[in-house]
């Protein structure tokens, strides 16, 4: 068994709101992440995928493909977008980093199957301090 | 003359867009970059003064009062906010880096002024691949 | 079950010394870093915390508050400071790496099981060749 | 129980490539990977080791006595070498990094028992973009 | 005038070795760096543009053409190939860091200038530790 | 002219004290790097030194005898060491970043001279966010 991790990176923007609070409460909690007029980062995305060594190429898995469908699948819906309008998987959600990493799980685990191995794992690294890790329960 | 360099950071949405022309010459101008529901980035801002080395502290400047100046100043303005419609020193201005840049250089200048100090460079790192310094003239 | 990393940095000294032994014996087990007058390092803190996503924030844990506590508690002891002779948590210990880990790991457990979440990690970067990592048992 | 990581660093040419395929299919399945020219990178290696902190020294493992042993095992095979022609545990094998981790774990595992310490993990960055781990099953 | 980066990368393959010196004198004046199997890197290039920013657009350069220029005339002779035999710019010429600087100007410099700006600087960062700056005279 | 930088690194410890100063004063200028008991930084250097090509060789200076130097007249009386206490050359100064690298400077500019270059640049990085470069004059 190998672990195996891909790293690719979208800038998106995004804030912390919830309609049906007030103002003063959505401050609260959410501090400067609720400004009305939105923020946004450089997200890393690590994508860590686990199989074994196929003895034909030496590989867990072409990262060619895994490449493709993580750009396809994730980066197109948030590189250059706004998390909580245009990304059509956080529609509705609160766009925190825990909530983007469950959702990008949900989306990858299936396609990873299919390439005859196993996600293992999704990191976001949102600023040089704070990141986020889902493992799938 | 020792140079010194201070880096903060600002995380911030914004987007590329201008008003008189139509979206498709704004698609093909500013690309992803126009997307109206805005993107965002975490920016590395780095601020270089010059000056003689003090022979009674052996500092250029005190770190901690130019970090205050850039903070008051500058990050206050920027970080978890909206360049475009947040930021008074970018209202009405296309939100490039290097606009960005050369507003940061016309408000630091003066203050550095009266610390005795010269402002040297004012850098902007966009992305790990993208960035822009503006050196005054 | 979300992981949530906040990394937190603090500059500080140390040497690695016992009294009870000789000078000779010193230099052979900790080898240059036994130097009497002291060296130091620019440490990075890795504090992991897992739990589950509170449905009503998206968040595992206010970021805000985890990152007080591990100001109030552990950067304020350490940072600007001298390991052996100022941390309160460390007196009387060797100040390797690994004993600064289990001595945060001590302090950070309880504060972060009030909070309704568990300590996962803690880890610390010495060098940007060198780190050690604590989960607890 | 605590995990130290050291990282070091080689760098290394190779080519993923595999005689009893055509031209075709090696480029097929390995992408530019096959240029027959060769080509390379700088390879970061992490090895992880965990074991009980000694009492007497604050010490998981001797730092100097580990870089030592990886210096002498791992890097002086592969540091400004080819890893498919020079490096004597990865001739006869496809020079991918899944292989690369394999190979040095094989090697280096007895040696971490004799210092008392378990080998953890072997990890590989390749590029910025990729990195793969290997914990021994 | 401002000043604007771009970071693009390059895994390639290469050797110091100068056919008109026997082996010793090779080894003697490139050290590990003449072995005959080739060894690589994972190269940083970062192009250095200056001009004046364009008030239609708040551009100095597009970044889009800068970038696709870059990768047509310099990336795709160097990504994973081999420096010495691949690259047309650098056959018959000694591989080393300042040799390719200059290289990479002589070809950059008038394609910049079709662009309306000016080639600043070409730096190449080989390892973490070396990295070479040409500045065209 | 080509531009080339060696970067190396030491851990050291010291503190901002003047002993012809009240305890009040030395706070009030230096603020925390004031802490009778020292603190430390990892620093990083980075020596630029400027030169021509030598046709021969391709290099403008010979990476390992600069690395030589470097280490044996710099990082030999830095690193895990006390910058006000161990380092000949700071003996009596002001431990700060500006100091130091001007007292790396008179050092390096005539060993440099005598491999036929010339000393450009020495730049100290002292935490992630500060540094320092001094040109000579």
């Amino acid at each position: 068994m190998v672990f195996l991790t891909r790293r690719e990176r979208f800038s998106a923007a995004h804030k912390l709101w919830k309609p049906e609070w007030s103002e003063e409460k959505n401050f609260d909690v959410f501090g400067k992440c609720a400004n009305q007029n939105w923020h946004g980062h450089n997200y890393e995305l690590f994508i860590t995928v686990k199989g074994e060594v196929n003895p034909e190429t030496g590989f867990v898995i072409d990262l060619r493909i895994l490449g493709e469908i993580i750009n396809n699948k994730i980066i197109n819906q948030l590189d250059h977008k706004n998390v909580n309008l245009d990304c059509p998987f956080m529609v509705g959600k609160l766009s925190t980093t825990e909530n983007l990493a469950m959702g990008i799980w949900a989306i990858l685990f299936p396609e990873v199957k299919k390439l005859g191995c196993e996600l293992h794992s999704v990191k976001i690294k949102e600023t040089e301090n704070n990141s986020v890790e889902y493992l799938g329960n």
